[in-house]
């Protein structure tokens, strides 16, 4: 199998099962019970926390773990609001993660207004265009770090500079940022930060949300006193335990990921841009060093990957989240409009453990394919 | 160790964790994905779907797998409210769990208006007090079906009957009663009920949500289209499959599981009964059969429950979710008033792997504690 889906999910490392077994054998106790073994299971959550904030050069209290991404980008959404109940307007890109647009969009039909910027052909936003959409009724901007389905990278530090200076908060889905670029909270001031562990070969089913000390923050999910009284439900011990490790390796890595992976990436790249007819999408520098989006003109997504799972590669037509879609992806019309009516482009995602062999063979097949599939 | 404290979390059954594992080492991949490796899984959280639903006798798409019970009980609360977004009045008890008062509070606090029905001494609720309770604003119903802290049983059947005449749905935190009880919803008419994994011996990080069919339903976590578009989120793959066969495990269990707990917790309630100055907290016979709640009056559990400890014996005074707290627990003050300043009651919660042995070895400790600490 050639997997060439990291943004989907990563594999989960050994080392990482290996951390969370524990926790699903004999340690299996409450943490929030007095008696020593479930209490002690404490330490080893805040021992986590302080490895999923160190990835993010965050302080380990500023860390709220959740159940996934999609909760922490509600959770951040919807915390902003109540911060200012009078502010009614919120600031987001018609680029952005599902869990964000679906969570805007609920908000949007509950009384909420909406400002969705759009993107240049490249996927990148204008930022005079976000200032002059900022406006007094504003709570909340909400932008991702980098683009889920073309890797495009939005100028958070900017977009941070303009939040501050205009009093708006600011949160960001750093999704698919983490573990792929430096993610820093020192450097870059967000308010709000949504992480997920899969995405960095941790384990589904856990998430983190940071914010920052001294912004206000209300619960999504209320219930008993976990997390500091910020996360209702009890702890799921063995997926912070996971998440802990896997930040911890993602850390470690990040100094030479960009080395390890953008190379093959770029052959990657160039070795599908020379077929006829195709087209990058997405910026060609201000991008996730290990994300190449490509438009196939005239080819069905989906046959095309058919055929790709045939030879054992896995990549995808868009966002996991959303591809059982045919239609058009809503992060590619935005970006150069949509003529087609069936999806014709492939998301191609590496990771640490893609090889060299990995990317000849899929050029290869990427060629045979595109060409059967012409004819 | 002697653990009495399956209400706070039961032990992750060994079996459990081998159905997860394949799912935390080869089978990583995303379900929502087309290619194989991840489509194939979409299958196994299917079967694992069926076996969640057969515990309560529901049909498999009736199920909504969540991040915990406590996002069960927020979602089904909210999606009720949104059923009928003019009616503003919701009915709970006053001893429901902290997922459910905290996030009725939220409601609270943002316009709608709650009706917290009493209990009486024994923790039972006044059924003809439910129907008057009920208005022509109220929106929802959400009383439990066994009480966290005592056991105690609600009249579930008597409650769906009263909802249904008046036509406002009925949400039944039911975490505790499933798999110490049958829960049968084509026998009683539920709209939402909620369900736990890691409380039947399953993993932590996974709930279940019950929806009827043909009930209004709006995601709480709004995002991708998983869960066919009822909740969003990479699909906790391991939770998902352990849930599944902790639940299928628990089926079966539940045949001779009031048969093989409930002599256990009698002798053991009879044996601490014989201590001066205890009381029964909780209706003697409408009851899990594995809970005892027993009031050592003059005894501070934190006390009983330190030295307790040090004999190995894991026992509670109260939810796990608020078991920082030294005050006396709301549950217990709602039955019987709040003349303590500190808490004095002690839960146990059996399990089937309680041994006769282990409840002589605690009555005994229990005695000696007890007498030690009124010195």
């Amino acid at each position: 199998m050639i997997y060439l889906d990291y943004n989907a999910t990563a594999p989960l490392m050994p080392e990482v099962f290996e951390a969370m077994r524990p926790f699903l054998t004999e340690r299996w106790g409450n943490p929030s019970s007095s008696y020593s073994f479930g209490a002690k299971l404490k330490a080893e959550i805040e021992a986590a926390r302080r490895d999923v904030a160190a990835l993010i050069n965050a302080n380990s209290q500023e860390i709220i773990f959740t159940g996934s991404a999609t909760e922490s980008n509600n959770t951040a959404l919807s915390s902003a609001l109540l911060a200012a109940p009078e502010k009614r307007h919120i600031v987001t890109s018609l680029v952005e993660h599902q869990a964000v647009l679906n969570h805007v969009s609920f908000l949007e039909r509950n009384g909420y207004s909406v400002t969705y910027l759009p993107v240049d052909s490249q996927g990148l936003i204008d930022m005079r265009l976000l200032e002059k959409s900022i406006t007094k009724d504003t709570a909340v901007v909400s932008l991702m770090w980098a683009n889920n389905e073309t890797g495009v990278l939005f100028p958070v530090k900017e977009i941070s500079a303009v939040c501050k200076s205009k009093g708006v908060l600011f949160h960001c889905d750093a999704v698919q940022a983490a573990s792929k670029v430096q993610v820093d909270v020192k450097d870059i001031y967000v308010d709000y930060l949504s992480l997920s562990a899969h995405k960095l070969k941790g384990p589904k089913g856990i998430g983190g949300l940071f914010v920052r000390k001294g912004v206000y923050f209300s619960p999504y999910l209320n219930g008993g006193h976990q997390e500091r009284g910020r996360r209702g439900g009890t702890e799921n011990v063995a997926g912070i335990i996971g998440f802990g490790k896997a930040a911890e390796i993602a850390k470690k890595e990040l100094s030479d990921y960009e080395k390890r992976v953008a190379p093959l990436r770029d052959m990657l790249e160039q070795g599908l841009l020379t077929i006829d007819n195709t087209e990058l999408n997405g910026h060609p520098t201000y991008r996730l060093p290990n994300t190449s989006n490509i438009t196939f003109h005239g080819v069905e997504a989906e046959s095309l990957l058919l055929l790709l799972d045939k030879e054992g590669i896995c990549a995808s037509s868009g966002s996991a989240c959303l591809s059982d879609s045919e239609e058009p992806s809503y992060v590619i019309s935005a970006m150069k409009g949509g003529a087609e009516i069936k999806r014709q482009n492939i998301r191609f995602s590496l990771g640490t453990k893609t090889t060299y062999e990995n990317i000849e063979y899929t050029i290869s097949a990427v060629k045979n394919a595109v060409t059967m599939l012409r004819k």
